[in-house]
């Protein structure tokens, strides 16, 4: 039987050259701009000044925030929020990776919502409004720019989960594969793999649904198609529209039918340790799908045909094929996690992560959460 | 190159039963509602009562306006908005087919935007704001429920056109699957057809788009499966949520991705001689095909295979093999358009429906359009 519900008020401007269009859009929605980047790469690239000139010509006027970290904490977000109030921006550009996009989320959410953020993340307290956001993504791999999640890190308690509410939803996301062209190597492979992760996951997830399902299953094609690609042909700019929007589809897929099991473990184990996100679920997915696809063959049986693979029973082998020629392939271990950080990630992940878990195919308990974190250290 | 805007801001709640929500959701957005419904099928099957009840039980006020007739006159738009001004509604709740939930998006929209309604529909004016909207469709076939149309006819031009802004989208669409099942066949036929013209031509267009080419897709897929099997056995119900859903997905795409010739010249047809929609789209479509497919030789090829076919040339006969399925197979002259009508129809067609036929694989001339009314006679 069909039943589902499906709001997801995103208005995507997408193309090469569209982020020209950002001071005409940021002027439809305020007279000055917090803008929200990262602490280097938009400069470098050139990008910020580009910014600054778009605003001028649209008379925008602006404040920079750029000291979101890769993780961004809830104190983070109350630095962005101060200066939005001594200095009465009215909307929030996001400017970078999904750490920055996240963060302006929550800026534009805070600057509404007053008191601890963690109560709303947590859901004791409900925000009815926001700051307009708009959103240019300079990675293909978080999807922010298509959903409602912001994900933050509390540094008191190390929780990591997400802020998810509609209000969040960008006004605008203006998606320009051209600035993603310059991403190296090394951090494409992890943001790649993190937009493939989001489609596997909502394809797999028990509250997926038809529009969920069709996105899905074309952002697992793409990406099998062009990442590898990209990765050793960084020229291929028809390859790098796809793996873009591959990775706005991931962010609208999460955004309706959740993540899995994979995001949910992951989350525990870069709050611990501030691991690449990428890395991370690099090192959990094919074990998690080893202990679980006997639960969904119809699905894994799909995800493995369009990665490559023959069925379900080989998903696993599939996924960590994709991986090697990503040069992806990582232990948990390597990445800094020990044994004794287990039992804490296991808790936290039952405690931080339950929707995750329970959306997963097989819902795993526990002890099956530490085996597969022993198993993928 | 893939270049789009993608903008489509519908809140889907779908399934069987859902229909008991209604009383909920109005109560979300106002607290006295103008009910707009059709003269007699939604008294008959008892539907109208059950939202008065569940109004009821929701504290919300209503009054109803069951004047909309089957292609609805601007001049009807007026009369539901002297309503609304003489008690005080604040929301719009559209109870029925396409008809009814476009005269409902319309009367929201003209209690906002005083004058003459064609001006907007024209473009001449630009309105900002409607009266919240809420939809529950009664047939399978129009998809006003996914999107920002209102086709209103002008009584004293003839002119049969689409107001398009996204305020008139609605709130929330109540999909009930459930309230589809005692449609008389003749008219599922015609719905049916209509929401699988709509994925055709949303397919084809020249502005589709990746969002809109997967849906569309989807939407043709589940109708040449789904269509002829609840035509034959209206008690499979699962077919019917398939069709419904369906129904949904070709006014999401047609919502982004614009219809192209065989909407574009059915208007002028069923403007002139209030013929009913999929009948007239029945009889236009083959014959348009026959004349363009060669234009999109890969995408009709796609449609072909779905509905039975073996690629694009025998795309026209594959529509017919469904046609003949569900006793839809009628020519123009059956339905009343005469030779002398092909003039004023071309060239109506040509002021009217413009951006329909530019959206079309190939951009018929004057002369082509009135060769192909001769041909559908």
């Amino acid at each position: 039987m069909m039943k589902f519900n499906y709001n997801l008020p995103v208005n995507l401007l997408f193309g090469r050259g569209r982020s020209n269009e950002i001071g005409i859009e940021v002027a439809k929605y305020g007279t000055k701009a917090l803008i929200v980047t990262g602490r280097s790469s938009t400069k470098k690239s050139g990008l910020l000044d580009k910014v600054i000139s778009l605003l001028e010509e649209s008379n925008v006027g602006y404040e920079i925030f750029d000291k979101v970290e890769q993780n961004p904490l809830t104190t983070t977000v109350y630095e962005g929020v101060d200066i939005i109030k001594e200095t009465g921006c009215d909307v929030v550009l996001g400017l970078g990776g999904g750490s920055i996009m996240d963060a302006a989320k929550s800026i534009a959410f805070s600057a509404k919502n007053p008191g601890d953020i963690s109560e709303y993340i947590f859901g004791i307290k409900q925000g009815g409004k926001a700051l307009p956001i708009i959103l240019v993504p300079t990675t293909c791999g978080t999807g922010s720019e298509g959903n409602c999640f912001s994900v933050l890190t509390n540094p008191e308690t190390k929780d990591k989960k997400s802020l998810r509410t509609n209000v969040i939803i960008a006004k605008a996301s203006i998606i320009d594969p051209e600035l993603m062209t310059t991403i190296p190597k090394h951090i494409l492979a992890s943001v790649g793999f993190d937009a493939l992760a989001h489609n596997m996951e909502a394809y797999v997830s028990k509250i997926g649904q038809p529009l969920t399902d069709m996105k899905a299953l074309y952002g697992i094609k793409l990406l099998a198609q062009n990442l590898p690609k990209i990765y050793n042909d960084p020229t291929d700019l028809e390859g790098w529209e796809k793996v873009t929007l591959a990775s706005t589809l991931g962010g609208m897929v999460i955004g309706v039918a959740g993540v899995t099991a994979p995001h949910g473990m992951e989350h525990p184990a870069s709050g611990l340790h501030d691991i690449v996100h990428g890395k991370g679920l690099a090192a959990l997915t094919p074990v998690i799908v080893e202990n679980s696809w006997q639960s969904d063959v119809e699905k894994y049986n799909d995800i493995s045909r369009l990665l490559g693979g023959s069925c379900a029973q080989d998903c696993a082998d599939a996924i960590r094929n994709l991986l090697s020629k990503i040069d992806l392939k990582v232990t948990l271990g390597e990445l800094g996690v020990q044994e004794k950080d287990v039992d804490w990630m296991a808790e936290n992940c039952m405690k931080v992560s339950k929707p995750s878990i329970t959306n997963h195919p097989k819902e795993f308990t526990l002890e099956e959460i530490k085996d597969i974190y022993y198993k993928s250290l």
